[in-house]
């Protein structure tokens, strides 16, 4: 698939920096950029070595715009596969605008959404859900989602389905060929090694649409619920988390964490802390307003954080109890912790009865902290994080985190289950091969090699422009 | 001057973009690079050419943190005269802190604010105004403003007053030469030439601090105060002269406008446009707080617009009158402009008679328009064009905007003065060449060969990090 026209557009973010780049692609890429641009040197850019980077002016009659360094990428050599030029000039948004409009006025059209990876893929340069985990990649903000775009940009999944993909195609055409065969009654398809690659197929999806649970959290962060009243030290508590990452990060110059509120990054895991108003005094209000959101933002998290004030534990362990026991018998399933908050302030006789009354509590574990002073803050951390499966993580497993790809593995693996039952039951060739197309389909859809305008421009609407 | 350190910084800016920019500079940049920084060609990066690019993989062990291109800068081929890499990754903020972070435990230290330019002025690359209209580069936001500071960054009066210094420097030695031979009573600078110097000296610096105003002027925007009543129609002729600029942009992605408020770009020139109270009912009041607001703003503006509703001309057409007079006596060299507004509520009878009257109004001009129909707007803003002295501007005639460069050229003439006076008084030698040597202090500063770390530290602050 051959464009005709070239495209252009900022591929820096707006606003005031040293440098900004403008990214032209498309066949006239090069004659267009040498129409614009003059060398410093008297080189001919369009005559220069492809990956070469060129000092010169850009110039409109005798009117100079800016002095830019220009680098040439001659197709097939360049990210759309097309051929490419970078010029990068004075961050300056008057600038940047003054080029872009000589471009657009020398042949350039305005690049849309994503239209340079789009283009990449459908050169060839990558496949679907490689040019999704770009987009994925850019707007990574945690170890964890960037690396599982990096992972998925990479190849992630991808060789695998098509591995996959191309087996199930051979068996398909074997299968249709039989048919042609039929009144002498051939297998060309070996009926048994079909069977071993149905399976393979099952459990490869499988394991793939399992991982999609905790691919989904690593990317879009973990909800915890902070249940508690006021006064028991919340915001003390979410300062003390924040203020460790911010540590990490203070010697970037240009890193504010001001945006991110209340979403904090525990060992390369975001973690999304939602404030509650606390279950109140008794369970008689249960039915209050105030009660039903915190029920709802509990309904919502993975992980529920209890916490209390320690030195009001004696006076009030039988209310915390219940309020503990209304949560485990709401959700069974819900991570809970048991934190008790300012324990700096009890006698070492206290810390213990403490300590002994909240082990007898099943199914929910609990820490002793002292947010003020940074104690237990680390315990707190390694704990939120055991939640996590960082398993998959660690061990550079593929995990799905787009629910596109989680939808077309289901759909896969629902025709694959049709095929088994099919083999199982002694199905015909002609009606096996039905369903077997259906997956290919699905599985196709996955990586690209079946795709239509609707699907690329859903996908392709949600980059940036200049990607 | 050799630096034994290599900085890093980002030189795009933060926020979302396809891709950003990492620069690193100095002895180890390359050797830096290569040590994060994987080939996909499997080239060594440290074995490269000059201005070649390389996609690779940034990697911290075995973990892969962005596909990136990198590119190679050798000194003094360079924007610093150092050894550069540029490192284009995907724009993910998180990216761009990991990139950074591993070049700084690679050893790298983050450059401080201008640190590049610094360096590049540093290693001769260019001279201290050059690199002062870097950072007017990077700020400029209308066509005046990028006019001036590309011109200056390519000479602009660099090379004359470079020139003038050195034949000025030459003198000095040669009366400096002639105090040694003082019983001898020998001239070796010619005092013919040495007059016709001072002279060229001084027709040069007075026409260069004469153009600061001007410069001045393009630069910053000119200060417009609109002075009318409520619902004249002041936001929309504002919207009006707004809109037309708003067309012309619409079709660059990304240009949003909203914080400009009032600055208008007009033909290339800012207008800054500057809303009052206007003048009230009579002359009595006029020691109220509101009049004296609006008689301050009118005061900082080089032009003054009189806006009135035609509407009401017959009704009001004395008390008008008063106001006109009473700008016109407090304000005599203002530019005055007086514009009756929503002129098509008029008839043809009633619009003669108006620009009767207006006619009589001496030293103001005036102008007839419906804001709302964009009747008139284009006669406006050529109005306000005309007080823009760009006569120099598009004869290309060097323009000093920089107030630093304004002062060092009015202590210079200061000396210069001194000179000439003593010329005339037939000063001897040796006190004559005091006042010479402080002029040339002063023609140093400008372009830096004469400079303090104060100085430096100044100028560089004024720079954003990465450049």
């Amino acid at each position: 698939m051959t464009h005709t026209d070239t495209i252009v557009a900022m591929a820096t973010p707006a606003g005031a920096g040293a440098i900004a780049v403008i990214r032209l692609s498309g066949p006239e890429a090069i004659a267009i950029a040498a129409s614009i641009f003059t060398s410093v040197a008297g080189k001919d850019i369009s005559q220069q070595k492809t990956h070469t980077v060129h000092l010169g002016h850009i110039t409109e009659g005798s009117r100079i715009i800016d002095e830019v360094l220009a680098t040439i990428f001659k197709n097939p050599n360049s990210y759309t596969g097309e051929d490419v030029v970078e010029i990068s000039c004075h961050g300056s948004n008057y600038i940047q605008q003054e080029i872009i409009q000589l471009c657009l006025r020398n042949g350039c059209r305005m690049a849309q959404a994503g239209e340079f990876t789009l283009r990449a893929f459908l050169h060839g340069k990558m496949d679907l859900s490689q040019a999704e985990a770009v987009a994925d990649l850019i707007a990574s903000d945690s170890a964890a989602s960037h690396q599982l775009a990096i992972q998925q940009m990479r190849g992630g999944f991808s060789s695998e389905i098509r591995h996959l993909r191309e087996e199930l195609l051979n068996f398909a055409s074997l299968i249709e060929l039989e048919l042609d065969f039929a009144e002498e009654d051939v297998e060309f398809a070996n009926r048994d090694d079909f069977q071993k690659l149905i399976s393979k197929i099952t459990q490869v999806l499988k394991r793939l649409i399992d991982s999609f649970a905790t691919g989904n959290v690593l990317k879009n962060g973990i909800p915890v619920a902070i249940v508690g009243e006021p006064n028991v030290g919340k915001s003390t508590l979410l300062n003390a988390l924040l203020n460790e990452e911010r540590a990490i990060v203070s010697d970037i110059a240009g890193t504010t964490r001001d945006t991110i509120e209340d979403e904090i990054n525990i060992g390369g895991i975001g973690f999304r802390f939602i404030d509650t108003a606390g279950i109140r005094d008794t369970v008689d209000v249960i039915e209050g307003l105030g009660i039903k959101k915190t029920f709802e933002k509990i309904e919502a998290a993975q992980v529920v954080i209890y916490l209390f004030d320690a030195q009001k534990f004696q006076e009030s362990s039988s209310k915390f109890q219940v309020e503990i026991e209304t949560i485990k018998n709401k959700y069974p399933l819900k991570n809970l912790v048991i934190v008790a908050n300012k324990v700096d302030k009890l006698s070492v006789g206290e810390i213990e009865k403490l300590n002994e009354t909240l082990y007898q509590v099943k199914g929910a574990s609990h820490l002793l902290l002292a947010a003020k002073t940074n104690r237990g803050i680390a315990e707190l951390e390694n704990k939120l994080l055991d939640f996590v499966n960082t398993g998959a993580l660690r061990n550079n497993e593929t995990i799905v985190t787009n629910s596109r790809h989680y939808d077309a593995m289901l759909k896969a693996l629902e025709e694959i289950n049709k095929v088994q039952a099919g083999i199982d039951s002694g199905l015909s060739g002609d009606l096996l091969a039905i369903d077997i197309r259906q997956a290919l389909y699905y599985f196709g859809e996955i990586t690209g090699e079946i795709s239509n305008d609707e699907l690329l421009g859903n996908i392709f609407a949600n980059f940036c422009i200049g990607k």
